[in-house]
């Protein structure tokens, strides 16, 4: 491993596009190279002089996409396959769509050593470790293959733990409002409807006993027509009484966890505005918000709403993960607030 | 009393124009008039010829309200007042917009005498009883004062009381994915956002303990983009371990409500859509329609997601409720079945 | 031709599903049987007890199909080849999904010599004549194969007929907001975006040609997130000068055209909304609707917007049209009142 | 007239938090001052620490905004009044709501004897010049109330004048597809419907003969469920026989008109996925968009489709608008490129 880790972040979507812009903001990590599988207008733009990777080296995912890029006009530099044998990376951040992370490692990964960040459209035995930044970094050291689970899942423990270290969780349920596809996909509904969630509990709830094992969570979903951001309603028995003040106190000291008054962001759009106005890159949120005013705390139940960016918030989490696989980091805290630093993030 | 109650709606809009429309379907009731304030294009539709009120008394609410009317040329009888004096009513369905409804109680019903159903939107002390007619159609016997709540109220009675009668529970909680407007109030939002429910516990938990008093029951919500139909997400500890087939029988044995497989149905939208292929006035869907391949039952725990339609649920109430002050009816069941069959409702 | 041709319809998906009911509603003609590809929840809703094609004979559109249903319980009599071999049929109303129409009359229809009624996704030359009720019943008398175009091109046929009639046009451009899916389709987008056609002149301006056959017509179209109806901004140089109350004539003397004015109706759902209320099936509104007071006539220049709802606006055209090629009724005015009335229709 | 003019932006809304933003990035001119009118969670975001106007004086519009401004504890200097009296300010932008404008020239404008800049929300005669930079630049010289129209009719100024300039323009008719509202206004709609403009023309075209005086042109509207972005669909006659190479040049030419292609962005959501990807602040897109693989020329007709960011477009045209009155630059393309390079526009 460099001192300084060479990380290729492969696919450019959503996800990918947003980690390899987070990566060439960090000083102690060298984003080598993007690779993708489809010359899109994504693609282009964030390779334009006036995007945000302009001058990164771009790879093919395989070589029927060098192909097509070849024949868009592109400079590109070979496969991701090419790059990997030449050793030139120490790790790759798999943002390819659900599924084909696995496919890479079976057929590419293991194949050149190298270690690798899969995201939450992965199942979780992709990775030895499902991996949040401050519930257990400590967990990744050493890994070969870590999993940042989706942004709801990422979203649900940070809130879950500040509460679970504090008081202790006896039973949590959550309802989730998700948004039905990011603002770009124009091509998916519903239009007019609310979908229901066909798995029962949905995969939420299971997928955050991957990182919180000994959690007792039930969740149910529907998707609704909106593009911006999700939104949680939360019910937890607690295995103590506790107090308004205290859940505060939780949220407060928890990173990536701000609050806000629902009396002056009454919706997920306004929200949003809030950092439009912050003139956030893309205006990504990667904190999860708790409306602060609609919190109820009384004996031994605790209830909240929180909206989550689905964009954005797994951003961080991404960037975490790299010091924690490279062990250029052995503090959490320090990893965590370098990366807050970096992107803007408030606390 | 009549033996046949004599019945005026007033307000006709959305709730009011279909429980006018289902009076007119019962042969032991007499709809002898509406009354309204505002000649609007709804007004007018049901009033044509191919109307579902053609040939209806038309009363104007107020005085103003009638020289509004007698400027766009329709044929209005005089005021809801000159009706009342004449004695030519029993009974007043009021279904006039929110907080209305107890001013008319004290300005003009009490006054007159006539017993009087309130609608959701009312607050429930402005009745002596607030109605569902599988739970306490007894109740509201020998009453002048009763209320029928809201939409989203009514149903979560059926299921649960469903639930509660067969096994008993223990605590609810019940999370809205609400439908922001009805389908012709365009100009109301939000287009692209969630709006969260400032109050907490949100008024449907609250109001349901109007009806059933002994329930520990707690609700969260928020309104999303859609005209359609109403989303709960509802999560119960029971007071002994049930399961799958209990509840699934609980629920075929209560009145308006069906199971349908999201399977089959995955989004309200195709709910909605067979609806309309029964053909039903405005699709108008009086049942409660829950999830059945979504339930779940585990030792003490049941959860299931049910599918409300705003427009329509608390249509048949109203009819029974009718029923049940004027005392034509004994027997609730009596009452039901025949509402049931008049309106088509399948159970 | 039997004196009451016979009639299957192929293909039970939005339109398919109204042609079959509304010719269950004429007395001149017979629907024999109603054949389908899938068993899915529409067709299982229209042939329930309370479904508005209960007892109708139902056949497979093939073998797989035939299976399917068989498995799902359902009581189907054979394949729709079963049901022409036996020269049960005389017309088939085909309303299969775009393209296959084409694909069953080359495999299926031109083998048993049945007469078919085609829908607006087909290519225009899979028929001897595009199919307008008033402006060319006569050309499809004695033909085999009739195609009647979308419910665009046949509402831009019906408003623009009426003025080419009566004042002559010179040119048309028109410009479609078309509505992005229909209500269940839950799965397709956009949420929050404009989609635009990507065929310049888009396929409209090209389809109403088939029937209006010298018509200097030009159209653009996006799609809109709204599943109600698609709405046109049409501007006209006419022949000669004309004015408001010529257009309001023209207009008033088309039939399934009516005027509504958008002080009152100041959106598609709440002109949607009327039908509703006129308790129409599935508040079909098979009437095109212009905006009265938003007509502009100007010297020799007209511009008007009108409403279209997409389910409904074919299928009193596909009765007509069995009526002209089954030759039992050679007055289209006779044609056109008996459709008229049996569905409702203001005009 | 100081050498840097000194203006204060009054209103800090959609347009005035952006005029302000963008008036902080020009070297020539000095941002003295805010003033508004709400202590609303957009005025606390722009000037907190992360916010882009973070430093900026803030005065109240009046003297009971002052009193909310001190109640939610901002540091607030007084009213604009109190800043105009002090002979502080040059220029006002006034991005007040509709109508504003006119009282605040009357009330306070006037007396100080400052210059000022309105929105298209004001009426025409509000200004001696309704203003486009690239269009009458010269004609704001020296004058002291000048206005920036429309979002829509700036960005119709800008296509239409590069057409009118090269080949000449009879007639154009224009249909509008408008987004309903901005993405944070929650509570307005539609949600699934069409709404109609109820003027006819509607104001659009009458706005841009304010303009291009000579211009004869006609618009009709509709408002879609959409946040993003505003549609135009046009149709024009030109004077002389054209070319699709010819539109394309003069388009090309054009400042703030850029192309795309639809093949590769195919509606509003991914046009502005792209200035999301540019990390734009806000992703605000200043130009217009023409799809280029949509313009049609055939003889003496033209046809293009055209996107219109709502809140972004008129940002350059004020910074221009500053430069214009004030003096401070002759030359209109010497301000336009200072603008462009300023603000990152492509052309």
């Amino acid at each position: 491993m460099h001192t300084k880790p060479r990380v290729v972040v492969n696919g450019i979507g959503t996800i990918g596009k947003r980690v390899a812009h987070a990566i060439k903001l960090q000083d102690d990590i060298k984003l080598v190279a993007i690779s993708t599988k489809a010359p899109n207008y994504i693609l282009k733009t964030v390779l334009e002089p006036k995007g945000p990777l302009y001058g990164t080296d771009l790879y093919a995912s395989d070589s029927e996409a060098l192909e097509a890029m070849k024949k868009e006009g592109m400079w590109v530099n070979g496969t991701l396959e090419d790059l990997l044998r030449n050793g030139a990376v120490d790790i790759v951040i798999d943002c390819t769509p659900e599924g084909i992370g696995a496919l890479n490692k079976k057929n590419l990964y293991e194949k050149y050593g190298v270690k690798v960040i899969f995201q939450g459209g992965e199942k979780a035995d992709v990775a030895e470790t499902t991996f949040n930044a401050a519930y257990n970094y400590e967990e990744a050291f050493d890994k070969h293959y870590v999993r940042v689970p989706s942004c709801n899942t990422t979203s649900l423990i940070r809130t879950l733990s500040a509460i679970d270290w504090k008081i202790g969780i006896e039973y949590v349920f959550v309802a989730l409002a998700r948004r039905a596809v990011d603002p770009h996909e124009y091509n998916k509904g519903p239009i007019n409807a609310i979908e229901f969630d066909k798995h029962v509990p949905s995969h939420h709830s299971i997928d955050v006993k991957t990182v919180m094992k000994h959690l007792n969570i039930f969740s149910l979903a529907v998707k609704v027509p909106t593009t911006l951001a999700h939104t949680h309603m939360v019910d937890i028995v607690t295995k103590r009484e506790t107090s308004l003040e205290e859940i505060i106190e939780a949220f407060e000291n928890q990173t990536r966890v701000i609050m806000l008054n629902a009396k002056e962001y009454p919706a997920t759009s306004t929200i949003i505005e809030k950092f439009r106005d912050y003139c956030r890159p893309r205006y990504d949120m990667y904190e999860v918000v708790v409306l602060k005013d609609l919190i109820n705390a009384e004996k031994n139940r605790v209830r909240y709403m929180q909206v989550v960016h689905q964009e954005a918030v797994v951003v961080p989490e991404n960037v975490d993960a790299i010091r924690a696989i490279s062990g250029i980091e052995k503090d959490k805290w320090k990893s965590i607030r370098k990366t807050n630093e970096s992107l803007g993030i408030i606390k």
